[in-house]
């Protein structure tokens, strides 16, 4: 964990309320360090319903090999999240280690091995010495409490420098649900990667095809998203679960997900999912700038997000806004290089309201100093106009400066 | 142009022979700098043959579409060559200034100017004043010489540190012929971006459909397998021009492109076009290292070219070399968010002669002080077997360090 919180961290957290079903509890169980918190155990008493995304990575680490076996099953009863060591790149000890976890897990919850999911976050290539869970999984599982989240969101941190939650709250057929996230975000603790986890949990009472669908969907305009440095780790888990027990008051069960009471839901954990996402930029290394990028007028949806992300992963984009440049000569080079349809000569870009560019040449009203305050924000709004259709898209990330290099790069000099 | 010169510039630079049939002079116009040398002009006082390839950006800058629109004449007479203002992002103000620029250097050489190439490198989105050229065109080809080769690699470079040249020969049907070429890095000025240009002349006689083919085929290996920060110039140039002189030696032309009298042509072009191509990554923004990926066993050589550029653009691989930390994590996070094909169970990665992990996991018997050893070296060489096919492909980029961050982030400050 860094010293110094990011000048980006939110200004106030919110109070995170108990969420019925699901009970957390946190160990030191000397993965890495000793005295340290590195596990974090989720309990559902009851079977939850369970959806997952996880990393595009050709190459993922065992744990998520592990999630995607399980996930058809599709209910869970107990997660293991533990830092310090990834369990990626691992081998055949990489799959012994998540079966004898799933076992421990299974065993102290009583429970299926197909009703377990795991996360692990850390050094990639050391094998995971999993017989160290068996010894506190018992008493963690004993110990479990409901009021619990910012300390769960603090057991999965490495080198954030703040702990990330959210709550929300929808009705459903009139029946109010609450919806609790927590997520880690994307760093790199020494001496390897790290990852970026999210674990979101709702009362609400939705079938795992529903929650399936809703997850899927939702992560695109959130994690999906939002880059800190176009680095995609091995281990990327977003897991949402919804442990039902909103039936209680009397909501009945949603199992399609063109189900009409599902609309608020969707928005509110549509939000959530944003308000993490964007939390997890802003606590990008070294960070002191988040940039919203928007690209409306794109040939299509899927176009605008890849000319926004050529924009948001460019290291000329981002180096220039760390040094507070209202560069927009940069923001038409990595909208040339996407690749997506784009013609020069109908082309604008603004930061913030101030139009820099139009119509393929500089604004002739262009003021460098309006364009050099908006620069100046901590938030920089970032719009490009493509001029050819309807496609839209936004996605954030953070600014690259020398102390992200120093964080990837000194520690072991 | 920087203060000191890159830790990896060559420890000497070759003596440049004159080449037959091409004269060159430069001048200082006045671009954005008063007294700086700001033009070159390339003469072919016979019309030479000439391929080009151009950057793929969607973007442009105008200079790169006259160019384009000239290529099918395939005759060349003059280059025009600017550093101060890339003239891009101009709008119909940029094509009025190729135009100008191209009239001027048609009356100055006396030639039409569908023969005339135009190249420019410096600010995007300010208008360039092409009347500037208009005064010094007829004066630089009355002055013009061909013993000009570091003065005019020296003119066009930006924020290069030293200027990049090099020359081989070879012989076409028993007669000898020459190849000279001046490349310039892609760098940043402030306020916008530089461009990768680079200008190579041979005296051979050749047609111009072989001539691209030739160049087609020999930058896949070299230009385009060097990268330094992954983004795109809205205006990089490469172009290969033939005098034909040696024709006066008796060389017969050379007419298809399965001549078999081009093999040790091919060859030495080749050669030059990946030795100006490295000089180019060698003098990347702060570089101190210079990196040497190779990827095989991939599916195919596209996807091994694939997956070596998704290990030489990450930011995590490049800031570890800046820390001269033998990290393979952060590899295999490259090759599995590459797309391309791997199985994490068939992969081997090795720095220099050191193999750190094999079978998907840490090799049992890699030493990290033998692996450290490797990363302290100027120039580190990677490779990565993916064990699936007979796919293989090596690029070449530097590494990611403060002073790149400070070069294009703290100009403004």
């Amino acid at each position: 964990m860094s010293a110094s919180v990011s000048p980006l961290a939110p200004k106030s957290y919110p109070e995170m309320p108990s969420l019925r079903g699901v009970r957390m509890a946190t160990a030191a169980a000397g993965i890495k360090y000793k005295n340290r918190t590195d596990v974090l155990l989720m309990v559902f008493d009851r079977p939850a319903a369970v959806a997952g995304v996880f990393t595009r990575s050709k190459c993922p680490s065992a744990p998520v090999d592990f999630c995607r076996a399980n996930l058809p099953h599709g209910v869970a009863r107990a997660v293991v999240v533990n830092s310090g060591n990834a369990n990626a790149f691992t081998g055949m000890k990489g799959k012994a280690a998540t079966a004898l976890t799933a076992k421990s897990a299974a065993e102290a919850v009583g429970c299926g091995e197909n009703e377990v999911y795991l996360a692990s976050t850390g050094v990639i290539g050391e094998p995971l010495d999993a017989t160290k869970f068996s010894g506190v999984l018992g008493d963690m599982n004993r110990t479990a409490t409901g009021d619990f989240w910012q300390e769960a969101a603090r057991a999965i941190m490495t080198t954030d420098t703040y702990p990330k939650v959210a709550t929300r709250t929808a009705e459903i057929g009139g029946v109010k649900v609450t919806i609790n996230g927590i997520a880690k975000g994307a760093g790199m603790i020494a001496p390897d990667m790290a990852t970026m986890l999210s674990f979101v949990v709702t009362d609400a009472d939705i079938a795992p095809a529903v929650l399936q669908n809703l997850l899927s969907a939702g992560v695109e305009p959130s994690f999906n998203s939002m880059t800190v440095d176009s680095d995609t780790s091995t281990s990327d888990t977003l897991m949402l679960f919804a442990t039902g027990a909103a039936a209680g008051d009397g909501q009945a069960r949603v199992e399609s997900e063109d189900d009409p009471r599902l609309d608020g839901f969707r928005s509110a954990l549509n939000d959530l999912l944003k308000n993490l996402a964007t939390q997890v930029a802003r606590d990008g290394e070294g960070a002191t700038k988040m940039l919203e990028i928007t690209v409306t007028g794109a040939e299509s949806d899927a176009a605008a997000k890849t000319i926004a992300l050529s924009i948001a992963n460019s290291p000329l984009v981002k180096t220039a806004a760390a040094g507070e440049d209202a560069n927009w000569g940069r923001i038409v080079m990595a909208v040339g290089k996407a690749g997506e349809a784009a013609d020069r000569d109908r082309l604008a870009i603004w930061f913030g309201d101030v139009r820099v560019a139009v119509n393929g040449e500089r604004d002739p009203d262009y003021s460098e100093e309006a364009a050099s305050n908006v620069m100046k924000r901590q938030d920089i709004p970032v719009r490009v106009d493509i001029g050819l259709g309807n496609g839209r898209a936004t996605v954030w990330t953070c600014d690259l400066t020398k102390e992200y290099v120093a964080i990837n790069g000194d520690y072991r000099s």
